[in-house]
């Protein structure tokens, strides 16, 4: 039996996404069990009124954190809080991973200071999946570190090896360092010295990518800084944005667009399904002595219960324990 | 009159490009004459055939800077490169600005050499502008310089703000320091001493900006590392492309969305227009004591006069001039 630890309190939305995810969960995986957390005031009666099934349960938690504590604040003043209680019963033993959509200082954080990293790993990381035109780009780190030395990069390198292999079944995922150029001579000494490390490691390092080979290469994970990573991320999501907002303009300006708009529905469905990032939410805090899914905060009910999916292959795949072994093999 | 040299053999289309777009440009400006640098026996017969007006001249230059000579070796081994010769021409007084599509690190590289930087700048950077949903935000620095330090970072915010003034008629743009996260604690120690810098000065700083703001924000100058500029300069582009791949596969997939395609025709083609890069191409090389604008590698000719005619609205509204001035202002 699995069990899965939800802080259904997190996210924009808080248990108007969680719970219906977690009944669809629930329902489709009998072998699974749910322990919901939060305020059980509301997640109670909501759980009745969608006729949710044996598999999910309660666990009361009096607090929640909130998009703008700080990580510190949410650590030392929020001891009761639904994202807290969710990483404790992994610690305890009672849930095998956890999802929040909640605050991702906080989150990181929080499991951290509970989980504690794996032995041997200094920093934890965030990695995603990415879109391509076909597949995913996996990326690592999101988030989670600033100023990153090389051996760092290089650790995430392990990392997210794992993390690919695990979700993705591939016995050797291709590997990228983010730079800005891919000749050797561009980049800063911090990145040069990682790529050392990555070529006389055994993993299938390919050498440096650019940041636009994220969305149109073929490297499986690309690994960076999370400064940088976040930087490239959130650009992306911007002009994404933006670029659907022109198309939206246009699609709506004028009575004839409106017409085309109709017509080609189907089309602009396909296309709005297929760059719908929901289909690839969930990111793994890598690194630590649990499993922690990170859904971003602005998560509807499909997108969580994505985020709840890759939770469930890590469990299934037992990531946790392979990212341990790997890193007790390195210290041998 | 107003002189202009152009590095005519720079860019993957190389005089495919350059020539058509001088011609251009000398047809609609009686008062700017064009100087075409590069191999002669190219550029004299393209000239000829396309009927060239009377203020464009061609200046021979024997070699050409590929897109893969480093740096040090298109300054050491090529002095007499069309990109050389047309930089030349600035410092020498027989022009007042020079655009080339070629290599952005020998082309950096050359002009701080031949030009040298405007006293009181350390390090020349690169600024250019982005679309948004209306109109523009300009970023820098887009890749010339990797780890720069916080005074270095408020002295693009000085050069930047001039350069919005000058090209957009804004009297006191809103400037930002891109960073991972609007609140102050978060970012690395230099981004939180140069949003010091800029909070006691008199530019019209706003604060911390995230990257998705490049795009979706109200920000006209934002503020960064080149090494981060060209990460999220580059990772856009390459989602734009993905997006657009995604859009053109879609309406290409059955016959139905070829017909829908049909009928969208007008509203795809403004979608295009909107989002054609070639719209906002050139981006100027600040802190130099002379006027140097980069187009696109891969631009055509379209692409290039707008190029153009950047360095032209730089001339005119005297940029070199305002910047000197504003850093000699702030020596006193």
């Amino acid at each position: 039996m699995i069990r899965l630890s939800i802080d259904a309190m997190g996210g924009d939305l808080g248990i108007d996404a969680t719970v219906p995810a977690s009944i669809a969960i629930a329902s489709q995986n009998p072998d699974v069990e749910l322990i919901l957390v939060g305020d059980e005031s509301q997640i109670a009666p909501t759980l009745e009124s969608q006729s949710a099934t044996a598999n999910i349960s309660v666990r009361h938690a009096s607090e929640v954190v909130d998009m703008n504590d700080s990580p510190s604040f949410a650590l030392r003043k929020k001891k009761d809080s639904s994202m807290r209680v969710a990483i404790n019963l992994v610690n305890d033993g009672e849930a095998n991973a956890c999802i929040s959509s909640g605050n991702t200082g906080a989150l990181m954080a929080t499991a951290r200071f509970v989980l504690k990293t794996i032995p041997g790993i200094e920093r934890p990381a965030i990695c995603s999946a990415l879109p391509k035109l076909s597949g995913f780009t996996y990326m690592l780190d999101l988030g989670a570190n600033i100023d990153s030395r090389s051996d760092i990069l290089f650790q995430f390198g392990m990392m997210g090896d794992i993390l690919v292999q695990t979700l993705e079944g591939k016995s050797s995922p291709s590997i990228g360092l983010l730079n800005i150029g891919v000749e050797e001579l561009k980049g800063n000494d911090t990145i040069k010295a990682a790529a050392e490390l990555f070529r006389s490691s055994d993993l299938n390092y390919q050498g440096f990518v650019e940041p636009n080979d994220i969305y149109l290469g073929d490297t499986d994970l690309i690994v960076c800084d999370g400064f940088i990573g976040n930087i490239a991320l959130k650009a992306s999501e911007g002009v994404a944005q933006m670029i659907l907002g022109v198309v939206r303009d246009e699609f709506t300006r004028t009575a004839y667009s409106k017409g085309a708009a109709l017509i080609s529905k189907p089309v602009l469905n396909s296309i709005k399904k297929r760059l719908d990032h929901r289909r690839y939410n969930g990111a793994s805090l890598l690194g630590l002595r649990g499993s922690v899914v990170k859904s971003h905060g602005g998560s509807d009910a499909y997108g969580f219960e994505n985020a709840i999916g890759v939770a469930l292959e890590e469990v299934r795949e037992d990531l946790v324990a392979r990212i341990e072994n790997s890193f007790i093999a390195m210290q041998e």
